[in-house]
């Protein structure tokens, strides 16, 4: 196990490969995760260092339009904008084929809007979220709470092993969007598009966790002190 | 042109003919319509005279709710009950396949999930609803209001010709859960399950108006006096 001085060593430098992405003019998104905080980090140096000017930001969470906007940028919503050039966000798995599952921070819905919506998306992880084969975290799937049980019952019966994701106090957490979150504990995810189109047919169901075919670009930072770069 | 009372006549006799396949300790869902107001005061005479029992009731529609509250029956949400045995609805279209075309009222959304989640669904529609193909009605796509603009240039490059529901004060229409309405205007929807599927893949869409496979039952109120009934 890594200490964690270390571990924010190769956090910041991947984030600092993910910043030579970014380009004066463009209109960029930004998630979530602690790695991405290294990156907006990144992005206030550029600003003040080089002058870095963004046409636009969108974000997919309060904590890094906080920070961003303590930094001095401008985070539009994403309606206000015209196609996102580059979206820079964490993943909680990713496969070889640059596919992921995201949505442990419940924010799946959001993340997926910025990612289809941008041309270039580019995850950066740590070599922990790393698999050959879509495992080891469960799929968030966003589910309306008008047909909630119904839905939890289809997926019973599809063997998808649903669990509702719930608060510390042990209520249902609600979204953003005042939905439900159903994970579902898949010991592991053979042909995730045949799930992804299963899902995407389901009536009662907002968005799920799988990102197929969005990532352009995954950088890694290995416990080696190695920054790898995968591209699709 | 028919006048109001003869067509209430007609409208009356579909909602009777509806009204045979209700039977005791049923959990029944009910829709919205002129149509089924009829099937609704129905249900109040089954129960006045028969002594119509039924499990549960769920509905689409706070008018309904109400109606159906006004003659003591209780009113549960979709998902505080087992499968529904029987919903009963009207629709904008059905097509010769009995497929639809639904959310004229902005409501597809409950609509489709109750409808998806019931044994048997029968729609009362008279004879200006039905098509030998689905067309002549705007065909409605609930959007999460974050991605709306993207996901509208999505739907006019693919030549869907959206347009945003409005209010009458010229606003945008938010449906019960808080997104926007893009009407297709679309002069015919050949294959609408091609399109259904588009729809279903596109992230953004909450839900769309295609109902296919889903009506069992259609029962036709013909302009000659006549009630016909087809079935899947």
């Amino acid at each position: 196990m890594m200490d964690k001085a270390k571990q924010d060593e190769l956090k910041k430098a991947a984030a600092k490969k993910a910043a030579e992405l970014v380009h004066d003019e463009m209109i960029l998104g930004v998630g979530t995760g602690s790695t991405v905080k290294f990156f907006i980090d990144e992005l206030g140096k550029l600003k003040e260092e080089a002058g870095l000017h963004l046409k636009a930001v969108v974000t997919t969470s309060s904590r890094s339009q906080k920070q961003l906007e303590g930094l001095g940028f401008k985070v539009s919503p994403l309606a206000d904008v015209d196609q996102v050039d580059l979206t820079v966000d964490g993943a909680d798995r990713v496969d070889s084929q640059l596919n992921g599952i995201k949505g442990g921070g419940a924010a799946l819905t959001l993340e997926k809007n910025v990612a289809v919506n941008s041309k270039k998306n580019v995850w950066i992880v740590d070599e922990s979220k790393v698999v050959d084969h879509l495992s080891g975290f469960a799929l968030p799937v966003e589910v309306l709470p008008i047909s909630c049980e119904q839905t939890k019952r289809r997926f019973e019966a599809e063997g998808l092993n649903p669990v509702f994701r719930l608060n510390p106090d042990g209520s249902r957490l609600k979204t953003h969007y005042g939905n439900y979150i159903l994970d579902l504990d898949l010991a592991r995810i053979p042909v995730p598009s045949g799930l992804a189109d299963y899902l995407d047919h389901t009536t009662g169901v907002v968005e799920h966790g799988l990102f197929l075919n969005i990532c352009d670009q995954v950088i890694i930072a290995r416990d080696n002190g190695e920054i790898e770069v995968k591209k699709r």
